[in-house]
């Protein structure tokens, strides 16, 4: 609909996950008007972030080291290795401060339908990284619990199923991370699995 | 929360309009871990737009040219003008292919709250085309008819006001697109404006 290039950067920004037409539209749009709008700095950024990102060789997150931050930090409990999906999944986690362990990038989650086997993800690795007893860098501290944080949907549960078959041969306690209702949700508009699962999983009060 | 450059780009993407963090970090994470993502025909598409865009020195849409495809088109009718705030509109309205006349482009509309006044629109220039009588490349034909398709809200409408006024001056028939009832929708759930917009306008059917 449009001349030449706008048309070109509309349709480039229209195959970026989550932006439909109009959206692609907007956003080039917003470039040709906004003085301010920095559009060299984002060109550099796309240019040299695909060669300088990589992945960490032990825990698989990203990073532009050979190990991430969070594995390089010497005060973080390298005897804690939470499994997660995705990259973002560990700065999901982190946000919460709750976890000071290491983690465990799987890189997807089991899927026969989009054809991801358990040979796609990171599994071997972790299980090198676990059956040396110990994570490399730990000194000879044996690992004390693997939680598997994968997510609470079809694929997430396979992948944990999986997981906690394999791991159960090599006696390091496994957990998972609970199900259950959200918080400051509204009980009726809880789906019925959800509060399935919050029954199966109630704590103890008194 | 993410390492150095990744944490620059999803705050760049952050910046485009329409795109929150989670999105922004969505969109990063895609170009990334998509290979087939051609990163670098976007970053220069962002480089090279900016350039090449300007205004088409008649109306105002965007050209790569001096003047924009429709005022070089000769089959389009020179004697009709529809004043639209944004090039955006003038896609809007040759999707519906029901206009082949030529377009005036404001640039906006006239917002006291925004501090856009009638001096920052592209009214003095649309003045200038019609009071010449003609469009510059019609010949001697005179313009017949004024179609102005501002945005149906507060500032598009003080805007087609502003103009409607200005234009009785010299003479040449003005028109205002029909607010009413969108096709499709259901009556029950218009706005009690529009609904009285469409009693207003309705049409004589028998």
């Amino acid at each position: 609909m449009y001349d030449g290039i706008v048309q070109d950067l509309i349709d480039e920004f229209g195959r970026l996950p989550g932006i439909g037409p109009k959206s692609a539209q907007r956003i080039a749009f917003h470039i040709l008007q906004t003085q301010s709008f920095d559009v060299s700095r984002l060109a550099e950024l796309l240019t040299v972030v695909r060669e300088r990102v990589r992945f960490c060789e032990v825990c698989g997150n990203i990073t532009e080291e050979e190990r991430c931050a969070i594995c390089r930090d010497p005060r973080r409990d390298r005897t804690l290795i939470c499994v997660v999906e995705e990259p973002k999944d560990v700065v999901a986690i982190e946000r919460t401060r709750q976890f000071r362990g290491l983690y465990h990038v799987l890189g997807g989650a089991i899927s026969p339908i989009d054809g991801v086997k358990p040979e796609d993800l990171s599994i071997t690795q972790l299980m090198r990284r676990l059956s040396a007893g110990a994570v490399p860098e730990s000194g000879d501290e044996p690992v004390r619990e693997v939680i598997i944080a994968t997510d609470p949907n079809l694929e997430g549960e396979a992948t944990a199923a999986y997981l906690s078959r394999l791991l159960s041969a090599i006696e390091i306690p496994v957990s998972r991370l609970a199900s259950g209702l959200p918080v400051g949700g509204d009980l009726e508009f809880a789906d019925e699995v959800t509060l399935g699962r919050a029954f199966e999983g109630r704590t103890k009060l008194v």
